[in-house]
């Protein structure tokens, strides 16, 4: 069953074990079949080594799983509850990825400082807030999920497809799996041009809005101009 | 004899090799036959490249060799030591990797940060004192192991697998080699979050206590729900 | 038409992307053909993988496409605003690479601490004003170049074959592609190596003006003695 | 002639383009044949991709050329001037690699923060003095030969394998050309953890003398215990 959507997930964890983000088998990348409703995920605590196409497993957006003899990776809950909150999110990707991580752990969103920021993010890289005690205590991975679509209040997911969970780390997402890749290797840059740049000037302040809004629009939304493909609008 | 551990001992020490966790032949990894009292460790200063696995030497638990015709690593007292006091470990890692290593000279704790941590480590990395003249004078490196243990009074050793000794670097272990040499690998990559984390705010708190909990319970004792295999109540 | 210098520039791209400079798509190499007035360029958003010497695109100078299928580097007007006023650079390379654009984020010119510095650039690597709001609605590549070309008054292009272009990243040129990436290497290196010496000492003076001038004539114009091929005063 | 020499300082010069430690040609080992009072040097400029074995120059003490084609590398009077003043030293090394010049950039030296500096080096890594006008203007490679052999008044140069230049960079040498290497790994990992040990308490006092001692007396001098070859005293 959706052999072609279990294939590209399986592929994007792949390319998530080889871009060097991860560290053993610390992330997951997920897609999903809207007209279905199911998702597929990495199963839990697999090493990415020997992991095959069929090893994926298929949960519906409940997170019950529908096909796979392995558990779903345990992150499950905050993809599902991604996919239910962000109609046009395809793929949703999670990496402990290292200066990413960092500005998750020290609880700062990343401000745009420059073009690299600005070409993907349109606007700082949102952070969510701490869970209390009690969203801790039951369904933690679901409520996980909650802060992030609670910080994305008035916010575009696919112009801002990346948050921070405070004191966890980064997820992003696309309207693919591979997307959801792609963005998580810029992101990573991003932040680790963000923590030299506030090292080099800790009160920087960010990039002039006009440049932030002319490098997003070459090349998302009906005027982007970067790139070969501008049929559907984005890229 | 032994051959089993001898092998297992040797992959590790070559996996170590290949983790980009060492210099030159600055590491190394040794196991335990807990039935026998062995231990298996690699041969001092010893290149990894051509190293075979009958060059690991075997020693009692004084450190006697037993089986071997290279000299066994200088650092062998500090490991029997550890498995004489630690009955649950069977695998000791030892590497100057980088970033523990800067928290080693620095003579500090790596305080929990974030979930990366907490998911390996249930609470700080623990800092041995300095040894006093006369621990280095006589017994060096058999001092280095009683400091480790003295540390560790009151604390689970798997439940905190690793180790910063002042001004030298990270003893880290687990119930294999295998083990120790994943959480050297985690170990190394919470300590640079850490640094990074540090740097972004210096007074930074930790991680609050219910997130730390939940997520090293995720993954160990009885109520982990991480990974594929749970029948032993780890992972 | 031009099947050689398509070559050199495809190689060039591809060797950008070995060169670790880059993540996904962001950089580009170019370069010309200066008798026939025509200008080489990477095709816009294509990954460097699959790509052919035969997608490289050929512009005229003022940035009409004369042969190619796909649309140039969005940054086309800025390699050719470059080529129409340094007559003797034949090549340009633009990549977001890590530490220079730090600095150019951070929007500090890196100053020359040291002899790695001073055998490539001939003084501080020059920094860019930030462009105002009319000139970022409007042929904003273009103008790009054009505070490029302003930042230059009074400079030898070819003895400062870099620009930090501020809130973006850096660019850099030599006579052939291959040097202008090359420059990118050194300019990478040096702003680390400048990071790391101003975090050692933030108010660290630049390296003696005798040493800076000795190093770079080791290497530069008419006295040089470094390397093999002395023949045209470069090198 | 010397066919064995130019072998060693060919394979050095090559494992040294492999180590990561230089970019593009900004490195060179050098060998000496005692007996016969010849050098054996990288030539100038040239890559390390496509050098040959007999590519490799030979020179007398006074620099001049003996054998090769190619120009010997414009460092040879520093490496020349440290085999006149170390008669121990077979080996020689530079690399302007990171961590290493980022100190010899902020003019510091390496202080002993713990035990991989102090298994290698017996004490802080010395730094030159600047040179003045009038050495930089004649003679700038032998007078920088020259403040290094200075700044070893009263020091051992095969216990303190390594000086950062003023400036510049780094010099390592050995008993022999891979010697020599490794000392530079060494060295670039040593710079590392100092530099992030600054980071975490830039008021971080040296490793206590006693344990420094001890480092360093396990591998070198009489009573040394590390590694499997104690024959000549070394190791």
């Amino acid at each position: 069953m959706l052999a072609e959507l279990k294939e590209s997930v399986w592929k994007a964890n792949l390319d998530l074990a080889r871009s060097g983000l991860v560290v053993l088998t610390f992330g997951n990348v997920s897609g999903i079949d809207r007209r279905r409703g199911i998702v597929a995920i990495k199963p839990s605590g697999v090493p990415y080594d020997g992991m095959k196409a069929e090893d994926i497993v298929l949960v519906d957006l409940e997170g019950g799983v529908v096909e796979g003899w392995l558990s779903p990776s345990s992150d499950t809950p905050t993809h599902v509850e991604i996919y239910k909150a962000f109609p046009e999110v395809g793929g949703v990707a999670h990496a402990h990825s290292t200066y990413a991580t960092m500005f998750a752990q020290a609880r700062r969103e990343i401000p745009c400082f420059g073009t690299t920021h600005a070409d993907q993010f349109h606007g700082p890289v949102p952070l969510t807030r701490i869970l209390v005690e009690a969203e801790v205590a039951e369904a933690y991975e679901l409520n996980t999920g909650r802060i992030i679509v609670e910080r994305f209040a008035g916010l575009d997911p696919l112009e801002l497809p990346a948050v921070l969970v405070a004191g966890h780390g980064p997820f992003t997402w696309g309207r693919t799996p591979a997307e959801a890749l792609e963005t998580a290797l810029v992101l990573e840059q991003t932040a680790h041009l963000a923590f030299g740049a506030m090292a080099l000037d800790p009160r920087l302040p960010p990039l002039d809005a006009c440049i932030q809004e002319k490098h997003f629009r070459r090349k998302h939304g009906p005027g982007a101009y970067y790139g070969q493909k501008k049929e559907d609008g984005h890229d």
